[in-house]
């Protein structure tokens, strides 16, 4: 199971009962969560989620409407008795202000906060069943987006083959990786005679907040689903580049260019109380894209 | 009109749809806001409060659930294109987090944000018509209450004994001051003769996060309306001391100590669902006792 699940789509101010920015990734067992507006720790609970299960946080940027949030859920974890680690990942000020809140409320979390600060692109967690990479985007202040990848074996099984050849069960874990089997007699049994090609890596990429930037979409290629932001329908445009957001077709083409499989689109100025227009404007250049709902859980692969 | 809106009443974690600490004050066209958990920004929305309308905010110490909402609220205040000041009393530490937080957004705020730290007990602000004093409680940080008075003329004028005597309406000011009348012929019409005692300054105490301590009576004595905490049921009396909190029959006696007219409970810990028990208890000791209801508003004169 890879998917992402919205708990806020709003941006800047929280209006319509939508939330500012927060995003859950589930990757097989795994929580991760992406940007914390204000209120996310609420929304976690309205969506009966349990955040003792969230590992890792990352923080897009240092604008409130992607962060203000953090500093209740962390609290919250610790009145709560967590004591497992918890991995936050954002620019490094974040940390500044965080261990000065906890200062103040002469407070020890009874977990172990553990903070990478986000200072080049590239890998910032590797484990043997996904990784994590983050690149730059374009916005008023240093921001960055995420792109979540399950890693899956090269090859895949063929069932009857193994069978065929004998190749002992013991083995199928070296067949997945693209090695052959060497019998004890010493015979070779070549990997493609018992194996076929795996899908590629599914992988999401969350581009943050970020004006229109080409230049991106290598960063995020071929990616399964893509959320990019609409903060604004598309006759805003000039509005989107005087601050450093996207508009609906800006996004579409943005996908186009990333040959994103779906596109998710969110981040919705809050001058919109209907979001209909967001959709068909996106859809006119991008068909497989959906809108970000609170609530709503979204497939990746 | 002199009152008080519940914005949140629960302690340290959300919970049952109870949002943290956060009150709203009405004096005439004036708004005090005291507290600001996380969330009190969709609160404010969601009871159709005109937060331009504030032009005052006490926060009384730096646990989470009593602040982490204020960041937000201003800075929506600031998004939203405020331009008349906004006055902040807190703890001196309060004004480091939000420049703080303000710096790493690079965000300048389109108002005067005027700070007032809160380092002695006594007057805070002093205005014609109202004045607000702090005062201390015990709590496991430094933690501030605030008394807020409606003032009133010492003397009311009886309309026929004016009429009767000839005091012009230009000086009713001055009578309802308590000065006598000189005519321009140079007779004195006593005071007394056409006015009779008001009614005393009405006062809403809000006692914040506290220990049971008789000696904050003193500060808040006879108050129209008394807000204490009661964190806990009355079993849990030991634990109310461990952690600088309350009980239902602690506040209760303490609103007999300091002759409170009509008393306030809220604060409820996230580990009560139900608060009817709050309630009875409050009452067997101090029957004009009240549950704090989020969206509900409490008269205070």
């Amino acid at each position: 199971m890879f998917g992402v699940t919205i708990l806020g789509n709003n941006s800047a101010l929280p209006a319509y009962d939508r939330h500012p920015t927060a995003q859950l990734v589930t990757l097989n067992e795994q929580l991760f969560l992406i940007d914390c507006g204000e209120g996310t720790q609420m929304q976690i609970s309205r969506y009966r989620i349990r955040h003792s299960k969230i590992g890792h946080i990352f923080i897009s940027h240092l604008h409130g409407d992607h962060y203000f949030g953090l500093i209740g859920l962390i609290t919250s974890m610790g009145l709560l008795g967590r004591e497992h680690p918890l991995n936050l990942y954002g620019p490094a000020a974040l940390i500044e202000i965080i261990e000065l809140q906890l200062k103040v409320a002469n407070t020890t979390l009874p977990f172990p906060l553990l903070f990478h600060p986000l200072e080049n692109e590239g890998l910032i967690l590797d484990h043997p069943k996904y990784s994590v990479s983050c690149f730059e985007t374009k916005h008023r202040i240093p921001c960055w987006g995420f792109l979540i990848s399950e890693k899956r074996n090269p090859r895949k099984i063929i069932r009857e083959k193994v069978i065929e050849y004998g190749v002992p069960a013991a083995f199928y874990d070296f067949l997945k990786k693209g090695d052959d089997y060497i019998s004890k007699s010493g015979d070779i049994v070549s990997n493609e005679l018992v194996t076929i090609a795996n899908l590629p890596d599914s992988s999401y990429a969350y581009c943050a907040d970020t004006r229109y930037t080409e230049s991106i979409a290598e960063k995020v290629m071929n990616a399964n689903l893509l959320y990019h932001e609409t903060t604004y329908l598309k006759d805003l445009e000039e509005r989107a580049i005087t601050r450093f957001h996207s508009t609906t077709i800006q996004a579409a083409n943005f996908a186009l260019k990333a040959n994103a499989q779906k596109l998710l689109i969110g981040h919705f100025s809050s001058k919109y109380e209907k979001l209909d227009e967001f959709l068909q404007e996106t859809k006119s250049v991008f068909h497989h894209t959906e809108l970000a709902i609170e609530g709503v859980s979204y497939r990746i692969d």
